[in-house]
């Protein structure tokens, strides 16, 4: 093929990727329309027009076009003469393809149907704690699962292919070790923290926290930090999220109580944490499916990192602390430094992973990744389910919940098939360590610049390293490129026995 | 062709249509968000993807698939056979297909490109009140006018093409005498109502009025006048607008003055008329292009007869002058209804149209219909237009603009090339006053519900009368059906006549 005809065909394939590419922003945009603005009677005609929108998505990812483009600049010469973003294009489209194509039509017609009653089903034996009622339809989802990794086909475990969703690359082989490290030094952790006699007063957290003050102040601290107001924007919303239509424009929400200011504050910092990655992606990335975080799991490390490791940390409480007394001066009126840190750092066994502090959070997602794991190995079956779970939560948080609706029936993720996503949290908080690690390493005066509220250094490596590629580099190659290893579970537990062992006088 | 199959075309041409109608409501979406939350530094990346489904919306109407439709549902016996609603549904098709088509894509996109450019010199022209940098533009743009009517087509007057874009079935000679009308009786009246003795003093009007307070009242009103919070919501822009996503999601904008309520106030029962409408068109029409106002006239005869025959109207404030008192007590104190009644109608030649009160708006429409008109018919050219602004505006309102950015200069329609639209601002009031004189008729209590703040009734007349239909009845067929004749400009003139008479004791 001529070299000019080759152009041609690249810049057809790179205009076919971008008109996709902008039906994934326009539904961005409508969802995130529906979620924090849209009028009550308006949902069912929003709901239809993703409907058909999505529709359009899926068909042009999946066309006869998009098959001929593929082949065609998948040939091997072909593809070693494209520049590396367009290589880059192929292969993610290529695996979209495969994913979609590989199920037949009816298949997953059939499941979209099914997670949609399922999800209704799910509201309401959450509200009724009745697991009976939900447990055939989970017990179908289970077996669509199954059935479409069959479809998509495995190597050395099944649940490998669901993993690969959220967290391209990654394996129970790797995992496993990293998880059983997190879960039995986190126990240990906890065991220590239980027994520790060094308990004091928290009870300033809970009292009413103007939610004005609190979204002035949340918006303050989060500016402060680093996102760009100019390119986004912050709403309320349900459910709190982070949204990207363009890295100009990347939109967080946030939801109030108004009995706790930690709710809003670090929810909008955790969300701030997507934000600046995706705030901070090349340009040269936007129109095609590159430009968007590697993983869940890189993306939750930046989430993470920011909200716990940045955020409730007490260089970041020295230089906002005189702030945060004078956006809530009655409330935390004499209350020390020491006090507030620990406060916002206090590790206490509860029933829901939502409202976890940071130790505990991790083994909630333990249970989740055992319970998944064995589903999809078919080693216990959906009617096993309360008693595991309640199991497990006495094993690892020494709690048993009251009911399955604050147990089994918590999460919305397995009502929609979302079977490998959980583990990405805890990667988060994985990644998040091993890449602290380095980074202060090399910026020396890593917590002189926090207790100085300095974060634009911080912020400007995290994007030379990490923000600018977006999908250019796998998550692993990321890792490997700034830490030299794989994920690797040490940093984090060894992060957090220092920063317990000192709150906890262990 | 056998009813089974005939039945299959026309299921696959109506979700075909549906298609085509998500597209518009996507782009609406996307244009309501860009107008009233987008961060600044999202707005080019909003721009392309508008650009981008604009794009897949056209070729959707006026693809051959189409062509193929509108072939096989137009011949007779077909077409006889189908339903109302999808009678309605081939001819609006028709007429996008037809007006897209005829034109040749090279000029049209010659013509975007020219619209774009000459948005950007008449902000810059209005902004230096340098109207010679605009003239060539704005040359240009009349030529392109020119040129789309000779594909187009026209029968007696060139402008009556540009005329039916806005309002069907609309024609220079039925617009010509009632505006000759409307013309005549109103400068007649502006001179009596100057030289009338009878002025009081409206300084009230313009103090500081607390922004959020103005707000409050504001929602107050038009909730209590019918507009459906739960099927819409309102939001801030620099241009106050109206749009409809479905009749259960239709959404409202205003702008506040710091000093005068009545922007607010008045622009908010304003685009609430067009709302009311819009929510109360049949569900049965959503999904088609016939979910929609019939005319650009009709709705603005909705928006107007809301905003100034019900909202500024002595018995609207019968009622909600308790209401309005108590939301600015100190700017209102010792301020009679009578006098408030007098302020908010107070007659007052001005130069800008978008400031100008019920009587004198009129006459500024007509200067731009005349102008149009003898521009499309070439016996004026574009290097007149200030000195025809100024002379117009001296014999119609007695006053001179000091600069051409606050004359010639003050709209931007003409930059995008929309001719033919500035008649249906005053098509709006004539309409109004010839509906609402039936309703008066019909409904003998007219005035005393609205003294009694009961709205209702009105609305459902209306609703039955005007809104259900959508686009399944032409203005003149709709205006036919509620009063016996078509456009009649005497029911304006009078209704003019009385009321202004009575406030200035003419």
């Amino acid at each position: 093929m001529s070299t000019a005809s080759q152009d041609k065909r690249v810049a057809a394939f790179r205009e076919y990727v971008k008109k996709m590419v902008s039906y994934g922003q326009a539904l961005a945009i409508l969802n995130w329309d529906l979620r924090t603005k849209a009028p009550r009677k308006g949902v069912e005609a929003r709901s239809e027009l993703l409907g058909v929108l999505s529709g359009e998505h899926f068909k042009l990812s999946t066309s006869d076009q998009m098959a001929e483009y593929l082949q065609a600049l998948q040939e091997p010469d072909t593809f070693a003469a494209l520049d590396p973003i367009t290589q880059k294009t192929v292969l993610e489209c290529k695996k979209e393809y495969e994913r979609s194509k590989k199920i037949p039509p009816d298949r997953f017609q059939a499941f979209v149907v099914l997670a949609a009653q399922a999800g209704s089903v799910w509201e309401e034996a959450k509200a009724h704690n009745d697991f009976a009622s939900y447990r055939p339809y989970l017990e179908k989802i289970v077996q669509f699962q199954l059935e479409f990794i069959e479809y998509w086909g495995y190597k050395d475990n099944k649940y490998d292919t669901l993993l690969d969703m959220y967290e391209p690359g990654m394996t129970v082989a790797q995992l496993d070790p990293m998880f059983a490290t997190i879960r039995d030094k986190s126990v240990n952790l906890l065991d220590r923290i239980m027994a520790s006699p060094h308990k004091r007063d928290t009870s300033f957290l809970t009292q009413n926290y103007d939610v004005a003050a609190q979204e002035a102040f949340s918006r303050y601290v989060i500016e402060r930090v680093g996102y760009d107001f100019k390119a986004g924007r912050m709403d309320v919303s349900v459910h709190p999220f982070c949204t990207t239509f363009a890295p100009t424009d990347v939109r967080i929400t946030t939801r109030f109580n108004p009995n706790d200011f930690q709710t809003a504050l670090f929810g909008c910092i955790h969300e701030t944490g997507h934000a600046i990655y995706e705030q901070n992606i090349s340009m040269d990335l936007f129109g095609t499916p590159l430009c968007d975080g590697t993983s869940m799991g890189i993306h939750e490390s930046q989430s993470r990192f920011w909200e716990n490791m940045v955020g409730r940390s007490l260089p970041f409480w020295n230089h906002f602390y005189t702030d945060v007394v004078k956006a809530f001066p009655t409330q935390l009126e004499g209350i020390s430094i020491d006090q507030f840190y620990y406060g916002i750092n206090e590790v206490t066994p509860s029933l829901i992973r939502i409202e976890a502090d940071e130790l505990t959070y991790n083994l909630h997602i333990m249970i989740r990744y055992e319970i998944e794991k064995a589903l999809i190995d078919q080693k216990i079956e959906v009617g096993d389910l309360p008693r595991i779970w309640n199991e497990k939560m006495k094993e690892y948080l020494g709690i048993v919940p009251d009911t399955d609706a604050n147990g089994v029936l918590q999460d919305v993720h397995w009502s929609d098939g979302s079977f490998g996503y959980f583990p990405t949290y805890s990667l988060g908080n994985v990644y998040a360590a091993q890449i602290a690690n380095v980074l202060k390493k090399e910026l020396s005066d890593y917590e002189a610049l926090i207790s100085a509220g300095e974060f634009t250094p911080i912020r400007e490596w995290l994007k030379a390293r990490i923000y600018q590629y977006g999908k250019m580099k796998s998550p692993n190659e990321l890792l490997h490129d700034i830490t030299g290893e794989l994920g690797n579970a040490s940093y984090l537990v060894d992060y957090l026995e220092k920063k317990f062992s000192a709150i906890y006088h262990l």
